[in-house]
């Protein structure tokens, strides 16, 4: 939706002054390599899932200076003529490697890597970050929550709630690639082919005289597909025996009721009796009021009779954690062909980069097909493979581990070369069916909302060594 | 800037088929009068900041049908031709009232009224509350963390970690509105005119043989304003001491150091002594680390020495309460000429609705112009003045409070009639400084970040007796 604007303004102001820098010191065109990464899973959870890409895609091909871009840049007084006209004729051209949307994602990973002219390496960390991290944020989060549903269906309902419009429509692109069934915004379903769905609110209800003529004027006008909310007045003294008396008057093809307040469990254990009192076993009930997986998990434990649910506000903010804290960190620079690794030092260890060009092979078991590990080496680097691999924990190097009987999978896949798409991009469906298809590959303890068991991520022995020999490099300033 | 586009599909799909449902019963254009308002202030705090009310208008303004749209609602096989007719003449003709962006806002208070054809006013629904929702957390938030600084600079820096392009640019908007100076957004100030602010990152430093180098460079290149990023190795042994060097070599105009990790206190306390040693007094010092109201508040408790802030993701996510609940309720009918107000029942009593066509008055003290009390009163009733006027707690009508020697002023001003725009919209200069003069009337009390007082909010006598006639008559359902 967004895309058909130019938003290569949307960038941090400093990777503007930056560029000019590059441009004044000669630098612009000096090969770079760039990692988008992160640090933590929100919520705690045992893995994350890759979103944002195709967005990513998009605007990489669409970025260029406009005119109004020039003009703006021009007013701050800070940029040369000769810098401005560079950026005129600016072309993307860097080679682009990612993990494809849907898959499961553990921190430290390179989850993209840019090489090209540092200039234009460094011009495209915010746009990166903004898509990346937001999509996968909502896809994490939904997917968390339709794990609780335990294969009832979840559906995306916070439009009203979302951060502007493309938290809105891209909040459901990736909602749906987290496992949701659909979206209540009907644009998602328009440009990006989300079913939408939706039947009525509360003020249909009031606009009538009274509650059954709503029902009944709903059910003579979508006589498929009749969903009826039954909390505007009262869900059991008026809303349920409403709605039951017009399913049993128009007979629709499929029909539910839909509460959106007080108590799930109590609630919908009387309703879903009442209904199977009247015949109505067909009658579906979803619920729609402040769901999370938290609540979700615990009503259907409390057995709750709920078909579906919509979820709003805590699935399309990530409520609980509305941070993905994905970060872009230069990993090394070609300097008269040779290749300089380069690492950010921290205090923190865990914020230490992984230097150097580098890929990233999923460990799978030959026999379950379930994962085993992920490892990092340097591009270049001979694959894992053959008949025994060691792993080797990086923060405690004397947890090893030998793997037999696996395969190894290369996440990062070709995405740009040169600056042109090389990538063909699944459709939305492929990219959901491939995110159920990956997380069945998972661990069932990596699945555990609170403390899951922490997934292998491990570093070649030549990564180790180069980053130690980096990290030792720093210790004396 | 997502302004340009028809958003008219980004709505939840329930307002079109409602909209189809009033139209096939025939009272797509009986008159609606319908309030958007918030249950909830977030993070407990004191009061909240109006803002969206320009992008509502432009929304509105641009409100029709495409016929991209319509062959999208034709595919849905749902809606008759008849309809799908309607929606291509669709014409906005409703009469909108709102509060100013910029002023403080409560709980319960009508934020907008639409009155107009039904399925006008409601389908508005969805992008009216989007839009404010979204803003108004990201204002009251910013607010909240720029009055913790106490009279330092804050600049929003949250671009990478915004819920998509809209949250980034709309974001930087709202927090202007709340108070910061700028944010590092470059399309926000192109498009907005908010000041957008940003020198270096880290990979600045990193892709030069030394940090000295790289401060050298930038300073060269950048003599008027040269802010430098002194943690990429070590603050204290080598960032600061590298910076003063340059500082006193290159003699720039504006001088600062940013620290974006470690101890805040501990590290400007100590750069700063090391900055006034070498003379360098007029070199300032921001901090952009995890930030938010909470940490600002305490780090100038503890004396740190910081002169500005950069606030991320903390700020543009709201990620304390990432959710401004404002909802969107149907108030009254107009039946053959008769106003018949309408009340959503609730079991929770703060969620039942306040009935009818109302205004808002705020009631100021003559001699202190700060705020004594806000008084909804429905459209019609004499607005609150002379000599001595009643207010009463609406939950607890035994607390009573005469008022003398006030004013009112009428908060809900028109911003559409019969659909077109009579509202002349204030410069974002214009509403950011509406918005520090009305925190100024506020009491004292409003402002803590825990626990303030709560403001009044009562009701006119009238609406009272309106509301509880309402509840009574639903008693017996």
């Amino acid at each position: 939706m967004n895309q058909s604007l130019n938003l290569t303004m949307l960038t941090d102001f400093y990777e503007i002054t930056m560029a000019n820098g590059y441009f004044e010191t000669d630098m612009a065109n000096d090969i770079a390599y760039f990692d988008m990464f992160f640090r933590k899973i929100p919520d705690g959870g045992g893995f994350a899932i890759m979103a944002g890409l195709e967005q990513v895609i998009d605007y990489l091909e669409n970025l260029s200076f406009s005119d109004k871009d020039i003009e703006y840049l021009r007013g701050k007084g800070m940029f040369s003529e000769a810098f401005l006209k560079y950026l005129k004729g600016f072309k993307f051209e860097c080679d682009v490697w990612a993990i494809p949307e849907g898959t499961p994602i553990f921190p430290g990973e390179p989850l993209i890597t840019v090489r090209g002219p540092l200039m234009q390496a460094q011009f495209v960390e915010t746009m990166i970050l903004l898509l990346v991290n937001h999509q996968s944020l909502i896809a994490t989060k939904a997917n968390r929550i339709v794990r609780s549903a335990k294969g009832r269906s979840v559906m995306e309902f916070g439009t009203r709630r979302a951060h502007g419009a493309s938290a809105a429509v891209l909040g459901s692109r990736a909602a749906y690639i987290g496992g949701c069934m659909g979206t209540a915004c009907a644009i998602s379903e328009r440009d990006y082919g989300i079913l939408a769905l939706g039947t009525m609110a509360h003020s249909w209800v009031q606009t009538f005289d009274d509650e059954y003529q709503s029902f009944k004027k709903y059910a003579e006008i979508y006589p498929d597909n009749c969903v009826l909310l039954v909390d505007t007045y009262n869900v059991l003294k008026s809303g349920v025996p409403n709605a039951i008396k017009v399913f049993q008057e128009k007979k629709p093809v499929k029909m539910g009721i839909r509460i959106d307040s007080g108590d799930v469990t109590y609630l919908t254990k009387k309703a879903r009796a009442m209904l199977d009192e009247a015949g109505l076993r067909d009658c579906s009930i979803v619920v729609s009021n402040s769901m999370d997986e938290y609540i979700i998990r615990d009503v259907i434990l409390e057995g709750a009779c709920i078909d579906s649910f919509g979820v709003g506000e805590r699935l399309i903010t990530s409520k609980s954690e509305p941070v993905f804290g994905g970060v872009y960190k230069l990993v090394a620079l070609e300097k008269k062909g040779k290749m300089i690794p380069k690492i950010k030092i921290s205090e923190n260890i865990e914020k230490i980069t992984n230097p150097g060009f580098k890929e990233v092979y999923r460990l799978f078991d030959k026999d379950t097909n379930k994962v085993v590990a992920d490892v990092i080496t340097l591009n270049g680097e001979e694959a894992p493979g053959g008949d025994c691999y060691e792993i080797f924990d990086p923060q405690a190097v004397w947890k090893r581990k030998k793997i037999v009987n696996f395969y190894a999978k290369n996440l990062l896949v070709p995405i740009f070369e040169k600056g042109k798409c090389i990538y063909d991009k699944p459709s939305i469906d492929e990219i959901k069916d491939y995110c159920q298809e990956q997380i069945r590959t998972l661990w069932d303890e990596l699945l555990r909302f609170e403390n899951p068991q922490i997934y292998y991520v491990d570093l070649s022995h030549d990564l180790w060594e180069m980053k130690h020999k980096l990290i030792e490099e720093y210790q004396h300033i």
